[in-house]
């Protein structure tokens, strides 16, 4: 029995009960229902309750006591899990069970790779898996929903939320959306011991922030918008996910938590979801900066009509709700959809079943920061490093060597997690130096120097950095952004490695010795000077709590690395807003070209990417054969094979990931230069040739129309098999037939 | 009689001629009537003319004699333009004038401030006489049409042809847009002997290429499309324009050269517009690059179809139309009406009275390079001239002291007249030097170094110029962009003065001598370090043939600065793209905090300008009072009066540039924090007050809405009167009455 059907099941069980509810429930206990609070009894103390200020235990347990109250959240842990729930299950009139939420992003004590640097692994099996893990730890701390994972699309590296995100690609944005979303709520249906409720987030274009400015405006076509930033939405509800968060940002002078267009007519009317939807922290409120709403009543009626289901935060719903029902400008009709919603997941969620899902202690020990969790965050770790330049296969190091590990993040524990974690535990944090020492022959062999801080210099640092240097064989350079400076409101305006450290790796240059960079970062970077041109570069990334493993895993040869950019590192930052699937423009520059007068560049930078979306090096020696085609028709009802072979023609044994780009010629709406369409992963032995074969199909040929309905149009086609958006082999085929309206892509 | 009924005249004279000739043209002569080619016979020696590849006189002698040839461009000159209308008149079977066009941006032979600085100088009266100049010069010299002027609303200082428009806000190049398409008109008809026609470009949104990379792809909402980009080319049209030129631009999905709902729907529908369209240089054919036409043939029906009238340079009319129209896929009906609109705009320049008309060498030699054209371009060039800081009052300097003049424009003339002039007279070129000696009591106690290049530094220049400034009482840093780092194609990732620069303003910062930075740039900068903290920074873009006269009317106080940013500086180059009239958000940052978190800024950067639109100081100091409003009801049928008094409360005469900013508070589509909606000039003597009343209406108040309409809605507003975009005194009023739908704004 599918997931889907087992939900259906345990809805279906307690259909009747809902509706009892409702008929039973007062308009203040339904506008209760739809009231989400920050939980004051567990890790969330400061939090602010709107309704009196202080947000105190004493305050939120009455308003539960008084069936005011829907769900809770950022609290965990199972003792306190029951001990809430109680309230609501033996002191309310109803006894409808609390809905317990956090935001687990990338794991709750278990810390995985940042979002952004699992999906550098192109791989969606691994996605599944964390989220799994994650959802068992979520599960078994009596938390029912995590607000994950988020599934903007981010073009823009000056945007710090990209962290959160898959990088900057649709296709992968949703195989990745899809992954997640099933491995937190599994395969056995909601109501499972080990599901936690996926919520899909931001909707939608929250990552098209003007200036890369979070929170900012976004403007776009229609077509960007279908195109682009809603996919991996539809992709959520495909997989099955019953809950979506509303965004922060005003979306062509409709504030997306205000957008009924979006949240009603797209993701009811067009996609059919079941789920509920939730404004982000206060952002039904916020529609009155935004000058969309004159004050909180406005907002409450605006975003709730406009299909916001549950607020977060505000207690708007919980005080105007029952006066805009009364006066009519809330219809009871919606106040009992959004009721019966909240109520249905409720079910899903086994909740009427077992309010205490997820509350007993011996579990939770059992489960949380388990062994194969760690075992599985050390492999995503290693399984997320993307080797960006590797001059005379200097990576591997020898194990035998000396080392000089230098620069803010040699010993560091403070900036291996990432963003957004917040019930981490900090014993396990593995340093580089930890994961270094465990790997090497000679651990004495490894010696380390600060340098620099992440933002200043360190006195006497850079001097200090240079004698260590001069010790060693190679030097491996620890440098980049540390943790705060990507995420949520860390929008930079130049996305680079700061100041303090690129005079550190200009200095370490100077000496002559052998380096390695190792890069720390939340976003695609602009490499400059000494970074730029050194030896070898290593993304990083933040891989969670056994980075100093996963790291050391690849440095010293135990896994090749096998993981690609899902971001173009671009040649600037003054680059931004950047993705490899531009237009052509009609005056398309000529990479090759040093310098062109009137075509589509910058005068003082090319207008490609220094390191291009779906780049990485593996310690093979790869090449790619001429494509191979038996037709070039592909006919309307039909498919399309498309081969290459790659050879491994160096002395390791590498795994290559073999993506397939398309561009559509001409087109009733211009399309990019190129698209992603497919990737396959293979292993090849030093020497050995495979030939990897490609099927397309019309539907994956179409694209958002003018009437704003996804269209297949028949015409040439080129097509790529390549190692990343800049390269590869190239063929052409014709998609022969009549033009179509279809659903999907 | 206005103008617009003179040249109805002129046309209704030529109404029945038009038609015959139509009758009698075969389509192969009317393809001809609406191929535009560039003019190998006078500037444009390379050009090449796709038909023969070449673009020899000869061969163009060729097709104007079979009557292929409708317009050509950029030769001017009198003799010359008779020579070449004598083959049209005289070898062709229909007789039919040629049409002469050249890009006469600011100024023919006399070479004004580039459009961005007049802009600067807030005055419409100004920008209508140099166009007038412009047009005197144009008209004398054979030639019926300027590709004049730039509408386009830039928003990204990054992209290179800000320098040719009139900055980000909606108002100011509405404003400009009208008077120079009157300047250059005239008010006495088109077939004055003064006239040119003018050419509002580049419909539309040119400038908001992604990245602000010169041709690149645009995406934006109708509202967007509508409120900010379309109004300047609306402008023109009302004020007469007669040409359009359509744009590079893909703008959501559909190549604006190839766009029906913009060119025909539009323009034609909605605007009445009765001239012609024409194509940028081979902007029909980029369809094909775009990925919007299958080949040439492909391109021409599509753009023809589409609304563009004529072809300029890739020939791919005259090519194709024939074989279109016979194949029905280009109706005869839409090629007549193509060359109805050439025609009859030929009969309103009176060329079918005199198509001799500007072929007077006599008059040629009279008017081009006359002596008040070069008076105005003094005096428009110091009405240019914005003053950003003068710490201790430094500015004016005294005629009578040691001043070293430093910097690689210090005595240059190759960097005065800025991007696009073609027939400027270099004799005529003023430096910084030869201005500043003309001015000086003592021109011995000027001195001079030029310490660096533009782009790259000098051997010893930064030595030699710090011991001339030691010998000096003050130094003037003459530094910034050179003409070639703006304008078409010259898109800049960083928007700051080149690095060689920078460290030679830090040396001379560093000797402690008094400084004044002359800012020489064709976009807003992001000013850092020594530039940033000088004690002065004064910004002279470029300004003209009388460039060093114009600066030093400032510099001594012969003229007291009255200009103002007509593009806001931002803090850094990663604020792009970026405007003063961005909405406030739901979560705006309080610009007075050193640090919030969760507010929409960068963290690294305020989220506001280091030097906003509007922004401009005086020689006086000038203090704003409170708003008084006798009320703040503002009745649908009638006005607000909104006043402010303003005083000079320092020792110098000032023109002080007071503007009237409003925010409407709540809206069915949110609006900007601030918007510009008038300015008043007042001159104010030391210790003078004066009251300055602005007076509203609620037309003034509207916006597009989401049924693409302009609105008026009641409600809140804000108003400030203001000295710049983020200062100013502000109150409150209320609109009273219901909503509406009206036109204009």
């Amino acid at each position: 029995m599918p997931a889907s059907a087992k939900t259906t099941n345990a809805v279906q069980r307690h259909r009747q009960r809902i509706e009892d509810l409702i008929a039973a429930m007062t308009i203040e206990e339904k506008a209760g229902q739809v009231n989400l609070l920050a939980d004051p009894f567990r890790w969330m103390p400061k939090a602010v309750n709107p309704l009196d200020g202080t947000g105190s235990p004493a305050r939120v347990t009455a308003l539960i006591r008084e069936g005011k109250v829907g769900a809770l959240f950022n609290g965990i842990g199972a003792e306190a899990g029951r001990r809430i729930q109680r309230v609501a299950m033996e002191e309310t009139r109803l006894k409808i069970p609390l809905l317990f939420a956090a935001d687990v992003i990338h794991g709750l004590s278990t810390i995985f790779p940042v979002p952004l640097a699992e999906a550098a692994a192109f791989d969606t099996d691994l996605a599944y898996r964390t989220a799994r893990a994650a959802a068992i730890e979520t599960a078994a701390s009596a938390v029912h929903q995590t607000y994950a994972p988020m599934v903007d699309v981010a073009r823009d590296q000056r945007w710090g939320r990209n962290v959160e995100g898959a990088g900057e690609d649709v296709l992968l944005n949703n195989l990745l959306a899809a992954a997640r979303v099933r491995g937190f709520q599994g395969e056995k249906g909601l109501d499972d011991r080990d599901a936690v409720l996926a919520t899909a987030k931001h909707m939608a274009a929250y990552s098209a922030a003007l200036g890369g400015v979070d929170y900012n405006t976004t403007d776009m076509s229609e077509q960007t918008l279908r195109g682009v930033f809603l996919p991996p939405f539809k992709a959520s509800v495909d997989a099955g996910a019953l809950s979506i968060m509303s965004a922060f940002n005003d979306l062509n002078g409709v504030p997306t938590s205000g957008n009924y267009k979006l949240l009603t007519e797209i993701l009811r009317g067009e996609w059919g979801f079941e789920g509920f939807v939730l404004s982000d922290y206060t952002s039904e409120q916020e529609l009155i900066a935004h000058g969309f709403a004159e004050d909180g009543r406005d907002a409450a009626r605006i975003a709730f009509n406009a299909g916001v289901d549950v607020s977060m935060v505000s207690g708007l719903y919980l005080e105007h709700l029952p006066d805009l029902v009364r006066s009519g400008e809330v219809s009871m009709g919606r106040l009992d959809e959004a009721v019966r919603r909240v109520l249905t997941t409720k079910a899903a969620l086994g909740l009427f079943d077992d309010p205490y899902r997820g509350t007993d202690p011996e579990r939770e020990k059992a489960v949380v920061g388990a062994r194969k969790h760690i075992e599985l965050a050390r492999e995503a770790g290693r399984k997320s490093v993307v080797l960006l330049k590797n001059q005379g296969n200097l990576l591997p190091l020898d194990k035998n060597q000396k080392i000089a590990l230098i620069g803010p993040f040699a010993d560091d524990v403070d900036n291996v997690w990432g963003p957004w974690t917040i019930w981490g535990d900090p014993e396990r944090r593995v340093s580089l130096e930890a994961g270094f020492r465990a790997a090497m022959n000679n651990p004495q062999g490894l010696s380390l120097a600060r340098g620099s801080d992440v933002e200043t210099s360190l006195p006497g640092g850079i001097d200090e950095a240079v004698r260590v240097a001069n010790t060693a064989d190679v030097v491996v350079l620890a440098i980049g952004e540390s943790q705060r400076m990507s995420g949520e409101a860390q929008s930079r305006t130049e996305i680079v490695v700061p100041s303090a450290q690129q005079a550190l790796v200009d200095a370490i240059a100077a000496t002559g010795k052998p380096f390695v960079i190792l890069l720390r970062n939340g976003r695609g970077l602009a490499l400059e000077g000494g970074i730029k041109n050194a030896p070898a570069i290593v993304v990083t990334w933040f891989l969670g709590e056994q980075m100093g493993h996963s790291v050391a895993d690849v440095i010293f040869g135990d896994h090749s690395p096998t993981a690609r950019l899902p971001v173009s590192f671009p040649h600037r930052s003054g680059q931004q807003p950047y993705s490899y699937d531009r237009k052509n423009t009609g005056r398309p520059a000529n990479p090759d070209l040093a310098e062109q007068e009137f075509t589509a560049r910058y005068r003082e930078t090319p207008n490609t990417a220094l390191y291009p979306f779906g780049f990485g090096l593996t310690y093979g020696d790869i090449v790619y054969g001429p494509i191979e085609m038996e037709t070039n028709q592909l006919p309307w009802a039909g498919s399309i094979s498309v081969s290459a072979s790659v050879t491994n023609q160096g002395r390791r044994e590498a795994e290559e990931l073999v993506q397939l780009y398309i561009h559509d010629r001409v087109a009733s709406l211009t399309q990019p230069g190129r698209l992603l369409k497919d990737f396959k992963r293979i292993s090849l032995r030093p020497g050995q040739t495979e030939k990897v074969t490609f099927t397309l199909n019309p539907r994956q040929l179409g694209f958002i129309g003018a009437d704003e309905a996804y269209r297949i149009e028949p015409g040439l086609f080129d097509v790529w098999i390549a190692p990343h958006a800049q390269g590869g082999v190239t063929s052409t085929f014709h998609l022969v037939g009549p033009t179509a309206v279809a659903d999907g892509g």
